[in-house]
C-alpha cells in the first residue's frame, strides 16, 4: 500500500491506492479545510503535490498555475503511488497539535472459511448426493421412496433416514427423468443419532448444486447472502429496508402497532414482503435453480424475531419484559410464508431475553467468542446496545437503551449514513474551520452517528466543548453562535449544503449523544461489576452494528463510548446477526452449540440493577467522571492544556 | 331375546326385539314368499301367527277375517315375544328341504374399550395437561414457552420436550386469559426416548376436550369418526361419497384421471373437499372446540393414500407396479390441506405395495391379528379383494381384482347396497317363487352383492343353476325365461318393483360373481400354496369391506368365495380401515408397531405367480372343482338328489 506524508506535519498514513487524498489526511490525523462533503464544489482542501502521483484532484477551482505548481484539490486527487503532500497551514500551531493521534480503526472480524474447514466446522445443514439406482423390476418392485433409502444404506452407510412430503411428492417423476440417477438433499440433525431427512430430490447429478440464505432481519434493514454450501462462498447478497419502517422505526414503535386490531398481520406481512424480495434478488444475481436452496438460516432481534413468526410481541415491551418464545425448532419455510421452495428449512436463532435477542446471540456464535478463552466484551450499539461478556465458560449479557443518536436520529441535521451524511470531521485548531466528509461524497445534508462521535470527540479535545457538553464560551468563532436560544456549530454553511440552510450541530444533539454513549459505557460497567470484573480483566472488545468499520476508535475512547483499551484489542466484527446467520448455514454444529450458548447466558435487566442509574448518571459527561481511567486521553488534554497556556 | 319357531318347519331363530317375521324366517332357514322387498305392498308373505306376539302386519291386503284368525304379512310384523308362527306351503316338500342349513352370520369384531385400557394400550397419541404456572416478575421474566416448560419439567416430570409453532403464537395470549391456567396439549413421540412436541395450549382447564378424527378414505366412501381420547368414545360418526368419483369409479380411472393435465390436482383437491366437508359435520355433530381437536388418524388404500398426498400415482397401474412411498412421516393437516387447526398431527397409514395398501394395514392393526398366535386370513373384499395370512411372527399379502360384481358392478340390474337393493333371497323348493328383502324395505331397484351371493348360492343348491352357472334348461318356472338370447330369472315383475321394469338375474350376471369368487378363492390358495400353507392350518377367517354383517357364511361357502371352514370361526370387521385408523388415534404405540409389521409383510404379486392362474382357472365353477374340499356343501347335494329321487 502506498504510503502518503502530509507535510507539514510529518504525519504519514499507509492507504489503499485509490483513496482520496482527504481520507488519507484523516487516516494520517492530518486536518484539511473542507466544507462541502469532498465533492470539489468548495474548493477548499487545496494540497501541494510535492513527490508521487496522483489521478484526478484538478478542477475549476484551480488556475492552471496551480496545477502546475503541483496543487490538487485533496477531496478529488487519488493516490497512486507513495506521496508526499504538503498542506497549507494557517500557523505553526495547526502543524503540531491537531489530531493528537492518527486514526485507529478497528480491524474486521469476518468468518474465515478456510479456518472452519481445517477446524471441521465447514458443515453445512444440508448436503447433496448423487446415486445411481437400479430400475425396478418384477423382481423387485419396491416404492420409489425405499429404492432410494435402501441404496442408501446399503452403499453409503446412511441410517436412521426420515423423508418429508416435498421429496415424497417429487420423487416418482424425478426418478424416472434421468433413469433412475438422481440427486437426493439431505438436512442433517443436529445431534449424532437423530434423523437425516431426505427433503428434496433432483433428476440427475445436481451435487454441485446445493444453496442456502443467510438472512439478517434487523429493525430497519433486512440483509440476505446467497451462499454456495459447497464451497461456503458468497454468491451474491442483497439488502434493503425493513417494510415495517412504515409501520414506525424502531421496535418499541412495532410493538405499538402490532397491538393495534390488524396491526401484527400486517407487520408480519411487510417483514415477508421484504425478506421475499431480497431472495428473488439473490436467486436472480446469482443465476441459480432456487429449487437448489435448502434452507434458510435467520437472525433478529427478539421483536423482529417474534414479528417474523406472527407472535404477540405485547408483553416485550412492558415490564417485566417478557418474551414468548426463545428457543425455537426448526420450522418450514413456506409455514413462515418465506416463498422458498416446501422442502426448505427455516432455522431461526434463538434469543435471550426481550432485548437480548437473535441477533445478538448470532453475533456471540459469529465471532466465535463462545469458544475461546479470552474474555470478550461483544458489543452491538444500535437504537438498543446489547452487551455480552464472557467466553467458552460463561457469558453475562444486558441491553441497554441507547435511543437513536448513532443513527442520527433525534437531532436537529441527524441522519442515517446516506449520500450526503456528514461522516468524517475534523478542526482546525486555530480558525476552528471544519474539515467534512460525507458519505457519497455529495454536499452535506445532515450529519450521521459515526460523524457526530469524531465531531464531538474532536471538539471536546480542541476545548471548544466542556466535559458537560456545553459550548465554551470563549472560543471565537463564527461557526459558534446562539440560535433560538440553543448553541450551535455550523458545520457547512447554506451555500456549500444540499438543503440549502445551515447544518449545524446543537448542544442538545451533543447532548443526546452524551446520553447515549454514557447509556451503553454504563451498561458495560454495570455488567462488568455485576459479574465481578473490572475493564482490565477484559482480553478484547468486538464492536457490531451500524457504525462503519472506519471510526476512529480513539474518538470513540475520548467521547466515553468505549473504555480506553488498546486499539489492537478491539475488533469490528459489522453486521453480527448476518455473521451468525451465514455461520449457521456453514456450521450445523451451531444448532448444537447454540442451545448451549443461549442457555449459558445470564440476562441482567439493567432496570432493574440498582448501581445502573448511579453509573449512568456518572457517564454524562465527556468522557466520564471518572476521568482516571481514561490515562490516555488524559495526558493529551494535559498537553493541549500547556501548550494552551505555551501559545497565550 | 325372544324365539322365534316357525311351523310346520319347526325351525326357531333367536332375534332382537322389533325385528320383522321376514327377517326372522330368514334367520331361521325359512322360504316365505315376498316379492315386493319387504314393505307389505305385494301382499304375499301372509302368516299366521298362533302363539306370542307381534306388534303391525296389519295391512288392507288382510280383511279383518284374516287379521281375527292371526294372519299377519310377515314383512311389516314385528316379533315383540317368544312366537309360534305357520307359514303357509305348497307341498310338504317345502316342510322338510328348503334352505337345508339355517343361517350363520359372523361374528362382529369391534375394538373393545375396555379391553384396550386393560392391556394398557389405550394410549392416545396426544394428552392434555392442566397446569397453573407462577406470573412472571421482575425477578423471574423467563419467556412464557419456558416458563411453561420449566413447570412441565419440575412438576410434571415431562422432559424432551420441543414446542411446535402454532402453540408459540397462541402462548402469549393464552397464558395471560385465565392468569396463567393453562392446558397444553403434548402430542407424544412414536419411540420412548424421543420428543414429545407442545403442539397446543388453551385457557384455563380443557383438559376434558381432547379429541382426535379417524377417517377411513375408500375409493367410493370416505367415513370419520370424532373419538374423545379421554374415553375413547366415538362422538359423531359421518361418511360420504368420495368426490372423486366423478373422475372414474374406480382406482385405475382415477389414476387415468390422475396423469391428464391437471387431473392430479382435481381429484386431490376433490378428496379434501370430502374429508373437510365430513370434519365439519363431525364438529358440528358432537358440538366440540374444533380447536380441541389434535390428531387425524388416516387410512385408505395406496391410489388414495397417493392421491391425498398429491403424488403421482402413475406407476401404481404399471407393471411392475410401484408405489411412490408407503411409509409416511407424521404430517402436519394443514400441509395436506385439511382444515382443521394448524397444530393438527395427520398420521397415514402406512402401505405395503401398490394394492395392498394403508387400508389392509389398518385392518391388519385394528383386527389385532399382527398380535396373535392364531393364523389368521384376513380379507377384504371389494372391487379389489386384499388377503392377508399370518400371526404376529409373519404375514404375507396379495391383492386381486375380483371386479366389481361384489358392488353391484358390472350386472344388468346390479346396485350398490342402496335403498331398494334386494339384499337378501330365498327360493321356495316347489314352486320356485321368491323371497325378497331389499335395504330400507323398498320395492325392489335391482340387487346387491350379498343379495347376489344368496341368490346364487340359493339357486345353485336348487339347482336351478349349476355348477357352471347355467341355467337348468329342465327347471320349470314363468320366472325364468329366455330374453334376447340370454337366460335370466325374475327376482321381481314389473309391478312389484321401484322402476317399472322385471328385475332379474341373467346368466352373464352370475358368471360375473364367479369369476369375482373365483378370483379371491384362488388368491387365497395361491397365497397359501405360496407360503407352503393349506386351508386347514387357518385358524380363523376375518372378512373386511362392504359386506353386511349379516351375509350368509354358508351360502359364501356354497358359491366358492370363502373355503368351507366352521362359522365360529369366521369374524366380521366390516371397516377394517376405519377400524385401523380409529386405533391409532387410541393407541399411539400402534404408530411403532405399524412400521414393524408393514415391514414384515410380504407381498406377492399375483400375475407374477404362475400358479395363480391355474388356481384361478379350477375355481371358475361353483363351487369349485375340487368338491373335495367343501364336504358339507356335497352332503347337502348328495341328501338334495337323493330327495330329488325319491319326490319323482
Amino acid at each position: 500500500m502506498p504510503t502518503v506524508t502530509f507535510l507539514p506535519h510529518e504525519r504519514s498514513a499507509e492507504v489503499e491506492q485509490g483513496t482520496t487524498l482527504i481520507r488519507a489526511a484523516l487516516d494520517a490525523g492530518v486536518h484539511i479545510n473542507a466544507s462541502c462533503g469532498g465533492n470539489g464544489v468548495c474548493g477548499k482542501c487545496r494540497v501541494r503535490l510535492e513527490q508521487g502521483e496522483v489521478s484526478g484532484g484538478i478542477s475549476e477551482k484551480l488556475s492552471q498555475e496551480d496545477v502546475d505548481q503541483g496543487y490538487r484539490l485533496a477531496c478529488l486527487a487519488e493516490v497512486q503511488s507513495d506521496l508526499t503532500v504538503r498542506v497549507p497551514v494557517e500557523s505553526e500551531v495547526d502543524a503540531s497539535v491537531l489530531m493528537a493521534t492518527p486514526r485507529k480503526t478497528a480491524h474486521i472480524k469476518q468468518l474465515d472459511l478456510e479456518d472452519f474447514k481445517e477446524k471441521g466446522v465447514f458443515i453445512p445443514a444440508v448436503e447433496q448426493l448423487n446415486v445411481q439406482l437400479t430400475p425396478p423390476s418384477s423382481q423387485d418392485n419396491a416404492p420409489d421412496m425405499t429404492r432410494l433409502i435402501n441404496h442408501l444404506k446399503l452403499k453409503h452407510d446412511e441410517h436412521r433416514l426420515v423423508v418429508d412430503l416435498p421429496a415424497i411428492r417429487k420423487i416418482v417423476n424425478v426418478l424416472r427423468e434421468q433413469d433412475f440417477n438422481v440427486t437426493v438433499t439431505m438436512a442433517r440433525p443436529v445431534r449424532e443419532g437423530s434423523k437425516t431427512a431426505i427433503i428434496n430430490v433432483h433428476p440427475g447429478d445436481t451435487a454441485d448444486q446445493n444453496y442456502s440464505i443467510a438472512m439478517d432481519i434487523g429493525t430497519t434493514t433486512v440483509y440476505g447472502q446467497l451462499l454456495d454450501l459447497n464451497t461456503g462462498q458468497v454468491l451474491a447478497e442483497n439488502g434493503d429496508f425493513n417494510a415495517q419502517m412504515s409501520y414506525g422505526e424502531d421496535v418499541i414503535n412495532r410493538i405499538v402497532h402490532a397491538e393495534k386490531g390488524n396491526g401484527l398481520e400486517e407487520l408480519n406481512k411487510a417483514v415477508l414482503k421484504t425478506i421475499n424480495s431480497i431472495n428473488d434478488k439473490l436467486v436472480k444475481k446469482a443465476g441459480i435453480d432456487p429449487d437448489c436452496i435448502s434452507t434458510i438460516t435467520i437472525a433478529g432481534n427478539t421483536t423482529m424475531t417474534q414479528l417474523l413468526l406472527k407472535i404477540n410481541p405485547r408483553y416485550i415491551r412492558r415490564s417485566p419484559y417478557v418474551p414468548a418464545c426463545t428457543l425455537f425448532p426448526p420450522f418450514k419455510a413456506s409455514e413462515l410464508g418465506i416463498e422458498l421452495g416446501p422442502h426448505v428449512q427455516a432455522l431461526v436463532y434463538p434469543a435471550v431475553s426481550s432485548y437480548v435477542g437473535g441477533d445478538i446471540v448470532a453475533g456471540v456464535m459469529g465471532s466465535l467468542m463462545y469458544r475461546e478463552e479470552e474474555i470478550t466484551l461483544y458489543i452491538d450499539v444500535g437504537t438498543n446496545a446489547e452487551i455480552v461478556i464472557g467466553n467458552k465458560d460463561w457469558m453475562a449479557c444486558a441491553a441497554c437503551s441507547a435511543g437513536p443518536a448513532f443513527e442520527g436520529g433525534g437531532m436537529k441535521f441527524g441522519m442515517r449514513a446516506d449520500k450526503g451524511a456528514i461522516e468524517d470531521f475534523s478542526l482546525d485548531p486555530v480558525t476552528l474551520e471544519p474539515m467534512v466528509l460525507t458519505v457519497g461524497q455529495k454536499k452535506p445534508r445532515g450529519i450521521c452517528g459515526s460523524g457526530l462521535i469524531t465531531a464531538i470527540a474532536v471538539m471536546f479535545e480542541m476545548g471548544v466543548i466542556d466535559n458537560r457538553g456545553k459550548f465554551n464560551p470563549e472560543v471565537d468563532s463564527t461557526r459558534i453562535r446562539e440560535n433560538d436560544g440553543i448553541m450551535e456549530y455550523v458545520l457547512a454553511w447554506a451555500e456549500e449544503t444540499d438543503i440549502g440552510r445551515d447544518v449545524t450541530l446543537q448542544e442538545p444533539d451533543v447532548d443526546n449523544l452524551i446520553r447515549a454513549k454514557g447509556a451503553i459505557y454504563s451498561g458495560c460497567m454495570t455488567l462488568l461489576n455485576e459479574i465481578g470484573l473490572s475493564i482490565n480483566d477484559l482480553d478484547r472488545i468486538m464492536i457490531a452494528g451500524g457504525f462503519g468499520s472506519y471510526i476512529d476508535l480513539e474518538k470513540a475512547m475520548t467521547i466515553g463510548l468505549l473504555p480506553e483499551m488498546d486499539a489492537d484489542k478491539i475488533t469490528f466484527v459489522g453486521n453480527g446477526s448476518m455473521m451468525g446467520a451465514k455461520m449457521s448455514s456453514l456450521n450445523n454444529h451451531i444448532r448444537r452449540d447454540v442451545v448451549e450458548v443461549t442457555t449459558k447466558m445470564t440476562n441482567f435487566e439493567l432496570s432493574e440493577t440498582t448501581s445502573y442509574m448511579d453509573n449512568y448518571m456518572a457517564s454524562l459527561f465527556l468522557p466520564h467522571t471518572e476521568l482516571e481511567n481514561f490515562p490516555r486521553l488524559n495526558e493529551r488534554l494535559r498537553k493541549r492544556r500547556e501548550l494552551a497556556k505555551g501559545g497565550d
